[in-house]
């Protein structure tokens, strides 16, 4: 089952996708259903159906009380840098004020002048968890969706910790669908790219995570509460225009395009902040 | 003026403080209170008056959509530590999860063998801002209260990013009061410290602040919006118990109390997690 979160009538409504179509949901978005328990909304009767071709995707939770990020964890581009496997998950914020939809503009951070991709499968929890077992682990993944973490790279070097770098207003897509677990399983091996300006820049496979959705949720779990509608950025592949040389970085009119194949995904062209 | 949350009927209220006594607002807490416009609450009439020793005290803000913390700021530390004074305010985030009242237990992180204070001067939001400048910044503050980053510096320093080891849930107090900015100006140079079981440790004026309030609203605003209810958690000064020879943390009963002068107390006992 895919669900996703569109703007319609001012306000915004989460959908389920349906022979093509996105039948509406009496739930504000996607974290509003999860909240509400996930019910049952595999046959929807009734009600308003919008062709996929007219959504207007806002971020698939549009406001999620905990985004949680993580850095460094492609086993493949690790060992690609030289670096050794990391014993512990690197966890930084994101304000939620930071998210996008499926095909919004990236503002572009002003005083940035190197800002970069970062492809991410994202893990959405469906029930609260707190110091999970492995097992509740599991079963607290509602699904997954794709993300950007849009990075300004000079911004989140001035100091050791990331953060502002990582959450300018309107710089990270979420959507556009969440893809349910009971479809995925809880650790999908999915073809994740990026291209940017129709060339393509990263593609690796989710499979390839160090630390995966189920021990991610564990691991963040055992330090905060989740909640339903939080999300986990796992992380991003190489590929990204930091690492390049010379460096490539986002500018006006740049259209970065992140997919996981079978989820879905995210078109965003960069406009000047 | 002095404000507060105190839980009552198995919620909680925003208070006043009115001769002595706390008159309860028509507010779920002073988060709610500032989102309402800080209607003028000085002379409450009617209403339910609470004696102040009877209060038990809830998180300033229960929940803050952001909490932005800041490192290193308190500058006679940073040059007594022979360190060059910063370009920029290392900033980085918590849940709100963390936080806890002004006389609730310190809950110590399972796992962690190293938790430590950080007394810190907050400063509370009191109207939306983004890109703010200095004037903006200014009138943006609602007033200050006082904090404790409690830290499990052994998760800390697992990475590079600190989040983890900053953010276990019922480890922050947050309270008891907010002291407005009328008040306060939005500078205040107040004495700060924290005592552990009696013994004092830490003591510093908060005029000391290399990035002082109006600095630290401004420049974070210029990454994210900052909305009424949201907390910067200024930093701490020097005599925090990593910096001891030797090292010095909490344990099982350790009494953690944190003082602003002119503002309030917290008092936190830790209890195992």
């Amino acid at each position: 089952m895919k669900l996703a979160t569109v703007r319609i009538d001012g306000g915004t409504s989460a959908a389920v996708e349906v022979d093509g179509a996105l039948a509406l949901l009496p739930f504000a978005d996607v974290g509003e259903w999860l909240r509400a328990g996930s019910p049952d909304v595999s046959r929807p009767d009734g009600g308003a159906r919008l062709p996929l071709e007219e959504a207007d995707f806002a971020p698939l939770v549009t406001a999620p009380g905990k985004i949680v990020c993580v850095g460094l964890n492609y086993r493949e581009h690790i060992l690609e840098m030289g670096r050794e496997l990391p014993l512990h998950p690197t966890l930084f914020a994101k304000f939620s004020d930071a998210l996008i939809g499926a095909n919004d503009a990236i503002v572009l951070p002003p005083g940035s002048e190197a800002v970069d991709w970062e492809a991410e499968l994202a893990v959405v929890i469906g029930s609260r968890v707190s110091r999970a077992t492995e097992g509740e682990a599991a079963a607290a993944i509602a699904g997954f969706t794709v993300a950007n973490d849009i990075s300004a790279r000079d911004f989140q070097r001035r100091t050791t910790e990331w953060l502002q770098g990582k959450t300018f207003d309107a710089t990270t897509p979420l959507g556009p669908f969440l893809l349910t677990a009971d479809e995925s399983g809880s650790a999908p091996g999915l073809e994740i790219s990026c291209t940017v300006d129709g060339v393509t820049k990263q593609k690796a496979d989710t499979a390839d995570l160090v630390f995966g959705p189920v021990e991610l949720v564990r691991y963040i779990s055992a330090v905060t509460t989740l909640n339903p509608g939080d999300v986990i950025l796992t992380g991003t592949p190489g590929g990204v225009g930091d690492g390049l040389n010379p460096k490539e970085f986002l500018s006006d009119g740049s259209v970065v395009t992140t997919s996981i194949a079978g989820i879905g995904e995210c078109r965003n062209a960069c406009i000047l902040g």
